[in-house]
């Protein structure tokens, strides 16, 4: 039975969109109804949607609200324009985004509109099935652990690659509620994530999942991988180069090395969508900055219940706040894709077996 | 001219001392007077004093305040024990109280009192001087690196090994201090140091003491070795083996793997009484656990610039909490300390000079 989020992330209701807001979570459920271009583009942007999957299908969405407004040529092109101006990093808006003007330039306006909801709609349900995939595809790593000795897989990931992310089971995540739908016992190592704590979500969404999970602060990786307590590391992706090098969550990097350190698998999880076949290599990555204020600050849930943000540093505190980093080659053991596990240097291979399916 | 910490991190007033109360910081600056054995005891555990060569000192004035109440025989080696429970990481703490007690239990109860408060003076006063010697055998690093080439020195270190941390200059950042004394041109990566946060108290001092540093979050060290945009690392301890393994705050490692990867000579900076030589290597090393709720909680300012402890997991979340982590002797370039740098296989040679001045 394919895994079905216990709510869905992106869901159409009548001619808009009703996201969940991930900005209140893990504290409080909120939905947002998008009803055009421009509140697609802030949710993309403030990250009300995230992960690059589902950053992917909200813009495909933006598309089809932005033509509700006006079909014409120059407001398809505006569209593209500020969706793809939103986060710089994350390949598979761009991707998403050209599929959409391939689709939709060559028509006539009046056709565009349902066009554009219909493309939405197949992005999104291809989304799903290649979560499933991606699971499908993983899922064997666990269990050749599982078979190798007694007691649960320890799993570590990092930031949040889960159904949060997705508009199906998640990409980091896939393979291991793949594994708990088997009945393989497994825990998962959930690394907080700061600046921005995505690591909250993930045990949120494990937990509403019911999976095994213990939360630790990022600096806690080395040493968990030192002691012999984390059995594969499985990561998501938000742009990979065509020689394997990979763009991640900043701190994917470091969980790399003590990986390579202590002989423990690391693989990354991600859709083809997520290859960028014109980056020969990382160099041709940008890596975002982000607010340097996402550092000095941080918001948790006060004892009333509400979401406060506190200061952890005065505004005059300088700092740096890059949201990604570069895993290279050759710390990954596989890419898993909803075509099957690649090693890194021949992700190419991965193309060449989705085009033939 | 030797450096004077803008604030004393501990300092006798009558029959009682005073402390800055780092509970607080860097968000007010609040001291408390500790009038008795519990007042210490709960000093060092709640951690308002920290930074193992601060923690020494304070034992040490702990024993003298014991015995303040009662001289005798058992009562000291209750305060010893009391205060030797506080924290078990820390081999600064045993030291202070093991010279303690080889100084007071030759003596006869009616002449314990005024030795031990002696005796906490000059443990006082030899960490002031150790500090501004581990300052001066190490700012040779920072001077050789601003020699090669033109801009700033970039220094990364992690947790608290400054002033706040000491009775003097500080540890790792003792270097940093007598290099800006020097006039050489440098800047600090301050790393965030989650789940407590001790890299704003170091950027907290670092600003009081006017040297150019920005914040990060623990995650970006990775990234930023590998753009070469840090020089040189340079970290405390809490107990090196005799081997140069080394126990410092959870994350260290990490940074020293990154390091490794990229050419970034990685030093420890500590007194030799950081040096545990009982301990061959770093499996005789405990590492504290703590709790849990450090990593679901976290302190910061509000709006109205009060101090508010917020949630960001429930407390039903499991979470794991290990305080310190091992970076092995391989990886350290060379231990600072106040005999000079040595390579970490050689630690034991700080010993022999120690000895002979």
């Amino acid at each position: 039975m394919p895994f079905t989020p216990p709510i869905p992330t992106l869901v159409a209701e009548g001619a808009h969109v009703r996201i969940i807001d991930q900005t209140t979570l893990p504290y409080s459920i909120q939905t947002r109804l998008l009803t055009g271009l421009d509140a697609a583009a802030v949710a993309i942007r403030d990250m009300q949607v995230r992960g690059a999957p589902l950053i992917g299908v909200t813009a495909a969405y933006g598309i089809a609200l932005a033509l509700a407004a006006d079909a014409s040529d120059s407001h398809l092109e505006h569209a593209i324009s500020a969706l793809g101006a939103t986060r710089p990093t994350a390949v598979n808006l761009h991707w998403a985004l050209a599929r959409m003007r391939q689709r939709l330039a060559p028509l006539a306006p009046t056709e565009r509109r349902a066009a554009a909801w219909a493309e939405a709609d197949a992005i999104r349900a291809e989304d799903a099935a290649t979560c499933a995939a991606i699971g499908a595809a993983g899922v064997g790593l666990i269990a050749e652990i599982a078979a190798r000795r007694p007691g649960p897989v320890r799993v570590m990931t990092h930031c949040n690659a889960g159904w949060l992310a997705t508009a199906g089971a998640g990409t980091a995540l896939a393979p291991v509620y793949e594994a708990v739908a088997r009945g393989i016992p497994l825990e998962v190592w959930v690394s907080e994530t700061r600046p921005r704590n995505q690591g909250l979500l993930t045990a949120w969404e494990l937990r509403e999942a019911g999976v095994a999970h213990r939360l630790i602060a990022d600096n806690a990786a080395g040493l968990l991988m030192a002691r012999g307590n984390v059995d594969i590391v499985i990561t998501g992706a938000d742009r990979i180069a065509a020689n394997g090098d990979t763009a991640n969550k900043v701190g994917t990097y470091l969980k790399a090395l003590a990986a390579a350190a202590h002989g423990v698998p690391f693989h990354i999880a991600a859709p083809l969508s997520t290859v960028d076949f014109a980056c020969a290599d990382a160099t041709g990555i940008p890596i975002e900055m982000r607010d340097a204020d996402e550092v000095r600050t941080l918001a948790g849930m006060d004892a009333e219940g509400g979401i406060r943000r506190v200061r952890l540093a005065p505004d005059t505190t300088p700092a740096a706040n890059p949201a990604f980093d570069i895993t290279p080659a050759g710390l990954i053991a596989s890419i898993i894709t909803e075509h099957g596990c690649f090693p890194p240097e021949r992700i190419g291979d991965a193309r060449e077996v989705g085009q033939h399916v």
